[in-house]
């Protein structure tokens, strides 16, 4: 009944150059994350997204959202976890949650919606197989 | 009866360490413009950033939204508008619009959600009288 | 006798994403100044780097040097000066000089090197003749 | 009779970010990684730079080098290694290597000297105690 999701969590350290002078992670480098995130997922079940591209297909993002709740400081380590609810069908969508790895604090929530796209063609396709299948013989051992 | 609307468009201009290697402006970089663009439209009302941090708040950013309509490249000079419809109360909401200058063609929309802060308490306000005192002088003007 | 260069100014605002928790722009941002510069120096004799991409060849950088003298802050505007001094032949040095408009104060200087190389055989090659017949013709005109 | 030097290696993945459009590491990314690598090696002999900013002094970068010798590309993972030769006394020089860790390759070498600075009265002094200190630890460990 329940729909198997794809999940997985990374941790990163804050650099200095990410910081601003209120201190704080600058609000757009979540979205640096998110992709660092998303990448980690997918080299998890076999699809580093170099394979990807040499596969003849890029995953442009369509939206992203960020929702911000407390800052992320100079040096934190923060847990970012990315999920991907069920085999995406034309669009995918990907959520993430932002964590700091010492006090556990929820730090920022988010999403990208992604098409996938042939760069050559430029045109949007369904999801490629060698995507798909990936996913399924991942959901396979769960 | 209808709301008045404060609006600004700026033009930049994208630099090379922008681009990424699908060819395309990186889809983060694009929040960087929105605070560009949103902090020159503050300074078209006399409210530089700097003088809003001096006179003891900060925006942080809440919330963050980007829709990628078409691709920037290298080089390209965007038009990025910012508008804030009416005066804000306890939160504020940026819309923003990104165009190719050359084609006129809308690249991305968006929106940020602020909260008025003080930084030395890290308390959440409401809008601070010279914010409103500022916004409102400007729409005398229209 | 004297050699001639060939020399442009350009001005850029720091961006609020570029400061550090020092409140300094981060001191990685000045390679970043340097590029704009030079390409802003190129494309005035009519030379945008997309040009020169599309006539086969690129400029990597073999060395990078920075020397800071004064910090840059959040919405200073810069004043970034890109020197080359004659025609180049196998390597290209370009000279920088950051200045704030506003207090005429030197802020850093630095030098970039650079090859020719034709980016389908990674080969380095002796200056283009398209480049070295726009900065001539820029010359003739001193 | 030889000098001592604190060493110390780390590992960074390269973002997609931080590519451009020729498929290479942006040349100013490199000055992120050394400090990235200097702060790692301060926090293996105990001095995180956090500590530092709260002990009341702060190393501002007076001069950075890079030279580029081979292009770092997306997802490759970088070894970084920094090295300071003995300790310091009013200057301080940090130097870099960055190879790829799967070929082996150099890739990048360079260097930063930085001062002690106290920043409430931005002048510059000698190494403080603090630093020499652990520093001097470490060594004895050798």
């Amino acid at each position: 009944m329940n729909e198997k999701a794809l999940t997985s969590s990374s941790e990163y350290r804050v650099r200095y150059s990410e910081i601003d002078q209120m201190k704080f992670m600058y609000y757009g480098r979540y979205l640096e994350y998110f992709e660092m995130a998303r990448t980690d997922m997918l080299r998890h079940i076999g699809l580093p997204y170099t394979e990807i591209e040499k596969n003849g297909f890029i995953l442009p993002v369509l939206e992203a959202h960020v929702t911000y709740k407390r800052p992320a400081f100079y040096d934190d380590v923060l847990v970012v976890t990315s999920t991907i609810a069920g085999i995406p069908t034309v669009r995918m969508r990907i959520d993430y949650e932002v964590h700091n790895k010492t006090t556990g604090m929820l730090l920022a929530t988010g999403y990208t919606e992604h098409a996938f796209m042939n760069p050559a063609t430029q045109s949007v396709t369904r999801v490629p197989k060698i995507f798909a299948d990936a996913m399924d013989a991942y959901f396979q051992t769960l």
